[in-house]
């Protein structure tokens, strides 16, 4: 008899793959995994809603891609190696070609980093995806929100606001050049997770976090959890793509989410040591300000004339 | 500024308490956590989506502890020690008052086991609540599914059944004696995960699992990964609740799903030890068969009267 049932069970082999980094993998109630001595584990949990962050007829493949680019983007920011995850999703009707399209884009990035999929849950209702991922950092090296100390530099990775245009220009805000656009687009719908400058900035940067929120809203967690401040210079951050408009531009960069970059701190002895990461990486590591002693989370703003600014929007919101 | 962000941080913090547990809890981009030495990781996640798994008036701190408690009996039936949880939860709108209710029925089961809420994410949309359990097996201990040998006996605990009796008297099917209904709607809301159990038979037990979709069903997935076959009778099984239809009961006993009691084959030389775990828990724990050799994951069921029988519905099906 093929009931529902039996659908599912089909489906479920789409995420079924070889797990050689695991000591058991799907089929039985819980996966088993062999931590390595003298390692913590990194853990986090993400949930991707159909109509909340993603659209309905959004691309499976690169929704797949990015439902397991989110997570392991905050493995990146803890400085993890990324090792295993758990896939959970509930869908309205066993649509085999776009769950066949999903689990190649998800693979497709797992596969990049030996990432395995252990385990997981499929069921019934309004499409919801829920990825767990695990990581692993040597004892006492991980890059969290919390240390951060007045004198550090600020670095930021990549370009960030590349995300935000992209969605600006498909929810037809704006309309961007050629160049930018696919630039733009490929950072929304397939982002890159910062996973090997997470893992070079262990033991260097004192701070980090990933950009999910917006540049300045996730800046003011680190300062949040460090207990400082910071002094930020516009004209210190990566040029604004050509051809779009400044405004634009510059509130992408500051506030736009689902960068998935990472915003980190580290004392100013460091800056050679990451100029070579940089350079190793091929990935552009910008510093734009410094943290300040101060009572408050508050971030200082000096704009390209130099002039003190206030800025009021801090990051993008989900339930606004 | 109250927006809609604000009340999302306010509902947050109903799951932020102390993780004595973990290196480091709730609040920065991941959880992280030291494993035991010698010690492997079982996880295991599970979606509950409203509609599906449970009703939209369902009593909110009843589904805060079966959550978690569906979870844990993952844990219990790898004869893993629950440690650590991560929440994802989508809600159409924070509504306090139900979410602090759901966080009380999740706690109480959670502190009952020492279980750390580590980390999680909250957003928006149709009500789904997917939660990820991580705990700890001495290594190569876990029970596994796959580990049954012919001639094993087959055992489950408790009284398997009860939970599927409570959902049919809240579907208005059947109308239950007043203690049945009270033990069997307990069953069916607040189930009680088999940890204790599933630890003491580490070493024991060949393989196990929890009945969630029915106590054939389950038993077949054994059948499945130990390659055997299984030989059952009826007139072994716990008695049926007094009162009772007796063909809903016996329905509910074999196929009725939700129970969360554990299904474990021994080799026959741990009778007496298994009758010893039974009484240092309290629990029942009944032997109703034994394991053949056999080609296909075929379950023989002899009557009361001593008769074959052929049993057609193997199990609860979420999606039929």
């Amino acid at each position: 008899m093929v009931s529902a049932t039996s659908e599912f069970t089909l489906i479920d082999r789409y995420f079924t793959r070889a797990t050689p980094g695991a000591v058991l993998g799907p089929g039985d109630d819980c996966a088993l995994i062999a931590p390595s001595p003298g390692c913590e584990l990194a853990m986090t949990t993400d949930m991707l809603v159909e109509g909340t962050h993603f659209f309905a007829n959004a691309e499976p493949g690169s929704l797949g891609w990015k439902s397991l680019a989110v997570n392991l983007s905050d493995l990146a920011a803890m400085g993890a190696t990324p090792r295993w995850v758990l896939l959970a999703g509930s869908f309205p009707t066993p649509d085999e070609a776009w769950l066949a399209s999903f689990a190649k884009g998800l693979f497709e990035l797992a596969d990049e980093y030996g990432v395995n999929l252990v385990g997981g849950d499929t069921t019934r209702g309004p499409r919801n995806l829920c990825l767990t991922a695990i990581g692993e950092i040597p004892r006492g090296q991980a890059l969290r929100r919390d240390g951060g100390k007045p004198g550090d530099d600020v670095w930021v990775s990549g370009r960030p606001g590349l995300a935000a245009l992209g969605l600006a220009e498909l929810q037809g805000k704006t309309t961007l050049p050629e160049a930018v656009s696919s630039v733009s687009l490929s950072a929304l719908n397939r982002p890159q997770p910062r996973l090997a400058l997470g893992i070079a900035l262990r033991g260097i940067a004192s701070a980090a976090i990933d950009v999910s929120d917006g540049l300045l809203g996730d800046l003011t967690h680190i300062l949040e959890r460090s207990a400082c401040g910071a002094e930020i210079e516009l004209s210190a951050l990566p040029a604004l793509p050509v051809g779009v408009d400044v405004e634009l531009a510059r509130q992408a960069q500051l506030s736009g989410g689902d960068d998935y970059e990472l915003v980190f701190c580290a004392p100013p002895e460091h800056r050679l040591r990451i100029g070579e990461i940089s350079s190793q990486l091929g990935l552009s590591l910008t510093r734009f300000g410094r943290l300040i002693a101060g009572d408050t989370p508050r971030i200082a703003v000096r704009d390209t004339s130099g002039n003190m600014i206030s800025i009021n929007r801090l990051g993008y919101d989900h339930f606004v």
